[in-house]
């Protein structure tokens, strides 16, 4: 009984999760409960509000995001590893699967809008965040005039679906993985316009 | 009495172009009305649905850009202008400001979806910013392997607010106008990656 709903409150979690990271602010408590298989009263047992299931959501996000760049990170330093290739292989990964709800749920919040749970975890992401551009500068794929929210904000950007698109009967033929290619180019080479070193 | 009627009837428009710009699928018919200062049964009496208000926004929008990219054209041609300055002037008053409608809209939509006035509009609109693309890449500003299409779905996505934003208690800090800066270098260079020339 306690197990099942244990089973139940994490399937709640994982269709927050989810629903989060693609719908963002769009996300209803309703469309979570259905893609959980709950009913809406099991759900708002489990959370009272919008901002606890997301709360509990930004926490489960931060550690699969954690894991994957922690793997990541040994897989660049590995061995006879082509690092342009790995980074174009990992953002698909982490951008529009996580990093596009951590950046503005945990980098650019402000401190104290965080509880002490959020700020623990916040650091430890930012500080893996950090080793992860180090690593990229140390590769000569990240320009030193390019910040480290310069470089996840534009990414974050290419993947979010346009405005206009819901209404239109065809899908939006957009190349992302293109206008990534693209976008790194930049980040390699840094803008010259107005950022001197 | 019939002039009254046919600026309200512009209001609804103008206001119907301002709110599909700035929130495309998001765009309700009672904040159309709000916006214009008309009441919904003023608007309905106009626009029996939805489709038929941004049916009349994209030709009003075509032809405000249109007008904009021919002022431009002439510019980017004038004795001593620098066109890189020039594109990154021009960016921040297309794209967000209709170019993210127009290029979903009519650019990439199945020619069986739009009739013949909008056929003939999207045609003109193709050509002056195919135009627009010859002259950039003339000038050395966009390499060959960039497509029309990439150039400007990149910098529209780079344009569209972040999924997660709302419901946070604070201002998103995204240079957008640096991240432009980052794609325009990828544009100028190209991507190396899978795509030679």
């Amino acid at each position: 009984m306690r197990s099942d709903a244990a089973r139940r409150r994490q399937l709640i979690i994982d269709a927050g999760c989810e629903l989060l990271i693609k719908n963002g602010q769009h996300m209803t408590l309703e469309s979570v409960a259905e893609r959980a298989g709950v009913g809406i009263a099991t759900l708002y047992r489990n959370f009272s509000t919008r901002n606890d299931l997301i709360y509990h959501c930004i926490i489960q996000i931060t550690k699969q995001q954690m894991n994957i760049l922690t793997t990541t990170q040994q897989e660049f330093r590995a061995e006879g590893s082509d690092p342009e290739k790995k980074l174009r292989e990992i953002i698909p990964r982490t951008i529009p699967c996580g990093i596009n709800v951590l950046v503005p749920a945990l980098m650019t919040a402000p401190l104290e809008s965080l509880d002490s749970t959020l700020i623990d975890i916040r650091e430890e992401f930012v500080t893996k965040v950090q080793e992860m551009v180090g690593t990229l500068r140390e590769m000569g794929l990240l320009h030193e005039s390019v910040g480290l929210l310069d470089f996840l904000q534009g990414l974050i950007a290419l993947y979010t679906p346009p405005q206009f698109d819901v209404g239109l009967d065809y899908d939006y033929p957009y190349d992302v993985s293109k206008a990534v290619d693209i976008f790194l180019v930049g980040c390699k080479n840094g803008p010259h316009f107005a950022y001197p070193m």
